[in-house]
């Protein structure tokens, strides 16, 4: 399997953002730094420590759309993961710093999907690509309608 | 997404396999139990953590094989995952007991599959379902041919 | 610092307990191997993981006292930690097996102490030491007495 | 127990710095939220999951100081911890915002210590305090003297 042709590029409208050059959409993106604690013993990061800068990515890219996830939760909504898949390109190293490129990819009545992309900060390069797919529920675990505020988010997300 | 329909059922020749009565395949087994370490503030396992069991799963069919991982590293053949899937049914909760099943997917040139499902021990309810894809390699990160000893757990692996 | 000077014999009447031979005490002992997911890039065991295994013992304690952790929470007590400490004396390497000793230290009105060792399970070497001060809640998070159940299993641990 | 009195005011030289006008020192500082991945069930972080806050705290002190780890060990050096402790005053909740603080505690010949101190970023409430103690090592694991660098960085540390 081949890395995707990945090619960000500043987004004019905000910092917290960037286009992608090659495929065109806009994606959110925050940076990080490889720890000690994210690693094993090969001296890259664990296969399943990712999911962690997953959810960094899931939770900065809701947070700078105005709507922190906690505020999502205190209104009756909850979003448990219910399918994810990863695949990996280049290993992420101890100190490596990365970006982590996360957009909304798919919404429908009681699902919605992220992709994420990390590259190494400083070279560029496609480390790993990966998503999660979600599904509303209510607080006691039943499926419900994503809530109208996320429903906002993702409509008004930067195209 | 449904479950899939799993039946273990007792495998006459060895206490550590099961044989699925509806999809007629062996399976390998072990047992868990849930800690605080592994659950998130839903209560349940975080999404990651699985992988963590999944991990478990694994090394343990290949030391009940015979053939401890660490040994196939000795002989100097890492098995890198490159790509990973998960589809959750319902939650593990907090001490829950589970079975970890695992069994060898597909073997193909340089790479080998793994499949798992995690039951609940005492309901025998399906909560997930993954695999993990390897890659060989040697110990400068060469994609190489499966090692033999792999190939041969692969080979005599029940039926 | 040294190692404790730490030479656990079997104990006569309960597979799941030795006596230290050298300080004379009786232990809670249960086995463990380490994973990947426990190591970080030293090859090592990360210093937080410890922890869990800390957690293990203490929760097979429990366990094999009669009353599962679950149950004491059921009847409405909590027991978070405000204090602990590790001193490491060797590595504790993948897939190293190990023996993880636990034990009541102090009952007090509000708190109550476990003491951990973990060894080598081959060797018998000290690999590190620890301890954990809990403090028993109600639900709220207010201070109470300990349970009389685990005041009960402290009473009844094996001298 | 009880928490310090720690109350953090600008440092006047570097906005990476504060210094506490009860005890008088200085501290090095950096921000983070709590994820879902550091809790667990009690809804708070995880015992365990406090030292990655603290180790995040120690590199990010050291590269503000100009040298980052990663080159420290490429001359040689590995710090591993041999002992640490922790007290824990007010939880950790999810996606609350730390400022985590951290400092050279004392040098001698071969080992090196840190204090942290995380607080919360709002209210100011010290939520916990501990330490770790690393022993300077070269690549084979030998106790050899701090490497030189490490030892301006200390002697350099505000005050």
């Amino acid at each position: 399997m081949r890395a995707p042709d990945f090619q960000p590029a500043p987004y004019e409208h905000d910092a917290r953002f960037v286009r992608d050059t090659k495929g065109g959409m806009v994606w959110h993106r925050v940076g990080q730094r490889v720890l000690f604690a994210d690693t094993d013993r090969t001296g890259a990061v664990y296969h399943a420590n990712y999911f962690r800068f997953f959810e960094l990515g899931r939770v900065t890219l809701l947070r700078d759309s105005g709507f922190p996830l906690r505020q999502v939760e205190a209104d009756g909504f909850v979003y448990p993961i219910f399918q994810l898949g990863l695949d990996y390109f280049r290993p992420l190293d101890y100190d490596d710093p990365m970006w982590i490129h996360t957009r909304f990819r798919e919404l429908r009545p009681v699902t919605i999907d992220f992709d994420y992309i990390i590259t190494h900060a400083e070279t560029g390069v496609v480390l790993c690509r990966g998503f999660t797919r979600h599904c509303a529920t209510n607080r006691k675990g039943r499926p419900v309608a994503v809530d109208p505020v996320t429903v906002g988010i993702f409509n008004n997300f930067p195209v």
